[in-house]
């Protein structure tokens, strides 16, 4: 079986911070919204329906699972969640806080400017809220 | 119980094709890609972790659905889906075929220029064989 490798954008874009049962959940770099990313580990999948119907369920459920979270970590006022990857193929879900004063409202985050790094105890501190918040 | 009303903004820019087991599908009046829109007919939903898990799981399989038939009747590079809602708040998920010389390749669809209007003839070409591609 051919392996599961991280698209090298998406590993220079964002770490991980969670393994979950499909996903490898990431947080990105870009400090202008919580804006974590799910990548199921499988290989050479592109669109949600190359999965199976059972990896289909798991990415709902997980998709569910982190959406719940950073809704109640940021109180944020819309959850954004969107496979689109145009640049980059692998399959990967956007799952994104939205706030009515945020850098693009209502416009979508993607293609918009440039990524503001966070300063390393800023992308803990999101870290660590986040991870908590599974408990 | 709280009746479905469709949001106006969706009525307007969308027109209904067919009637899935958990949502409303149809057709936007943008010529530009062809786009779909999955409206799940459910009272007060804003975000996929707001419907019941029988419901989540149902959207799921009309998505998957729904992107395997956009991606056979128009060959497209990428099928993007995507449950945003900035703007209109009732739960809906877009479903687009985009293909590498459409307008705003690889950027997104969302607040990119103004719709273009079908002619109604190619309105009901698209309908058709979207239709079809269910059989």
């Amino acid at each position: 079986m051919q392996p599961f490798i991280l698209d090298d954008r998406l590993a220079r874009d964002s770490e991980s911070i969670l393994k979950l049962g499909l996903c490898d959940l990431r947080l990105a770099r870009d400090s202008r919204w919580p804006w974590l990313i799910l990548v199921p580990q499988r290989p050479a999948v592109s669109e949600v329906f190359d999965l199976t119907p059972l990896d289909q369920a798991m990415l709902t459920f997980e998709q569910v699972t982190v959406g719940t979270v950073l809704k109640k970590v940021t109180g944020a006022d819309k959850i954004n969640i969107a496979a689109i990857g145009n640049i980059v193929r692998q399959l990967h879900v956007h799952v994104v806080a939205r706030v009515e004063n945020d850098p693009n409202w209502p416009g979508p985050i993607w293609g918009f400017g440039q990524s503001v790094p966070y300063e390393e105890k800023a992308f803990e501190a999101m870290k660590h809220r986040i991870l908590e918040a599974f408990q």
